[in-house]
């Protein structure tokens, strides 16, 4: 473990401390988890937990998180929604927060998020809402959720303005993020998380990019090269997040390629059949440093290296790649437009000098990414 | 002025300074802010405001606020909601947020949470979850928001399990209390807000207590005495936040004739006709002191002496005051168990030895309550 803030631990577990204060958690990275989380949950010092799930993870995990957590001496409840992001509503929150009260959570009790980044974001939100705030401990189950969405304390669910718009920063007060339970995730969704692991590499660390440039066989397959992918994404971002937890500054780089990528959602119809977050922030990290060339900011070569690692792992690197296209330049700039991300009716990007060397960019004029976009539309 | 974080200001403008650090914020009280609102709000620095109001409201204020906030260069747009509690809903709450979000307010954008109780704490949690959280303004117009609601961050909407189940924390930037608005306030909600008021006094301060028995004819009438208790409240309010923000200890003290409260407007299916929040805070508290001299702990005088003021200014103070009655014992305790302030199942009440000697009780057993209620019903 290369982490800075890795912690000594039994073996085969690895320790991320997000140093947040009287919010301090740790997220611990190892196989076999999930059925040993009884006694780590327990310590928290609860009398009941709610573990909130989709209908598909719940079938595979629930029993035996449940049954692990109550021979830890604590009551458990089970809520599930169904799988989708269409769960991320309204609604849904208001059905998981009453069903919460229905299991007589009370403030010194527990939310358990068991699932991929829909159901953290959904039960993250509950777990800050209900009662004004209970406790909430993520148990990510996609590579996706493991390296990005149970990091950070960002929960919400969507409304018809976009994704995420209404929501709570909530951090949680453990992760538990068992790498076993990505060997029976499709390659698809294996895929779109790793768009994101890869990300750290290319915001701020070019050692580790070139790591996964020679490693990601491994991590696909499991084993140590997984865990530590995992764990080296989870301290990279916890290191941004203490940093700027609600997202006044440097956060913003984590958003490497997502300003294209909220787009390509958006137009898509945030259609999971076309297009998936993780394959659309794959190509709007490639966008995102092609767009920098352009500019004259970065290496041509730099955004040719990282086209061609996207590429050998599968993922799109190209507007053409989309199912069904994107539509013109003009409706992509809209969507942006419309992303929560812009501050003042200007454009904000993360651009880059180079892999490892991105920057935010504010002020960007809508021209000169209509211009870009019309090009790459253009092929 | 005797408050003590009252800061220099202009003639008849009371400034109360809750300070909370990097979330510190003023609570100013007098006559006329609304009118002068603009150039306050427009400090905080901000391109549009959210105006959240329910209809009633709205319609004698809300122009008057737009006007001055535009007048000072901020954009504005008007939201309202249906006058009444069922406005505190999930449904509504979508709603607002929906309407916020087609105002396009951004992170750095205001929600001015116009109106009483109800509003604020709808406006203040939809601030609260838009955007994970834009700033807010409390122009609270009744004296029950004066003196409580709109100040602390409490914010919530009910649930089919009670009400304020779900909510947020979510600090005001600034409070205007216009203690002209309360001219027009019916004679029924003055009331109600007058018990919290006493609340205050009855909890740490019998001087205040004292003084708002020599004095309650002038605060219902208007002048520097009702600034003065509107002041006077905000500060105590105030203090104990400071020290107890998120309700972990020493904050419960609030509660003071609200475990008795919550009962009593369940019982009664939180019918207004029947009885109102501060006129069960009224019924609450005189409780709160026959079940302190009940268990030996207060002098049956205090308890005496807060029954004939509660009674003098035309509040009820007993059980049998009720409209349709309250039922039996066992509903009444059945009621509390569900009240969020439970904790492990015990109940906690607030007693005292005295008046300003408020203190929290904890593990209080429910076969006394009931035995206490038993009598108060038998009258």
């Amino acid at each position: 473990m290369s982490a800075l803030q890795a912690r000594p631990e039994e073996p085969g577990v690895a320790a991320v401390r997000v140093p947040l204060g009287g919010r301090a958690y740790d997220i611990l990275v190892g196989r076999g988890l999930l059925d040993g989380a009884g006694p780590r949950i327990a310590a928290l010092g609860a009398r009941a937990a709610a573990i909130v799930s989709d209908e598909t993870v719940a079938a595979v995990y629930a029993p035996r998180l449940a049954a692990g957590i109550e021979a830890s001496g604590l009551r458990t409840a089970l809520v599930t929604v169904a799988p989708g992001e269409a769960s991320k509503s309204y609604e849904t929150l208001a059905r998981v927060c009453d069903a919460i009260l229905d299991a007589r959570i009370e403030r010194g009790d527990l939310v358990v998020a068991l699932g991929g980044g829909i159901v953290g974001d959904l039960a993250g939100f509950a777990a800050a809402i209900v009662r004004r705030g209970v406790r909430l401990v993520q148990v990510p189950t996609t590579l996706l959720a493991q390296v990005d969405s149970s990091v950070g304390g960002k929960t919400g669910v969507n409304t018809r303005h976009g994704k995420n718009l209404v929501g709570a920063f909530h951090q949680p007060s453990l992760v538990l993020a068992d790498t076993a339970a990505l060997d029976t995730l499709p390659l698809r969704e294996m895929r779109a998380g790793y768009a994101e692991v890869v990300k750290y590499g290319l915001i701020s660390d070019e050692r580790f990019f070139e790591w996964c440039e020679a490693n990601w066989r491994r991590i696909f397959a499991g084993g140590p090269e997984r865990d530590h992918a995992v764990a080296e994404s989870c301290r990279a971002k916890a290191a941004v997040v203490v940093r700027d937890e609600r997202e006044d500054g440097e956060r913003a780089l984590l958003n490497l390629g997502h300003t294209f990528a909220h787009a390509l959602e958006r137009v898509t119809g945030y259609d999971a059949a076309r297009l998936v977050h993780g394959e659309a922030v794959a190509i709007g990290m490639c966008l995102a440093f092609r767009f920098s060339v352009r500019l004259g900011l970065c290496p041509g070569q730099d955004a040719g290296r990282l086209r061609s690692h996207i590429a050998s792992v599968g993922l799109p690197t190209s507007l053409a790649e989309i199912p069904g296209g994107c539509g013109p330049a003009d409706g992509l700039v809209e969507a942006m437009a419309q992303d929560k991300k812009v501050k003042d009716g200007a454009l904000t990007f993360i651009l880059a000098r180079g892999i490892g060397q991105s920057f935010i960019a504010r002020g960007v004029a809508a021209p000169q990414v209509r211009a870009f976009l019309t090009e790459e539309i253009a092929g």
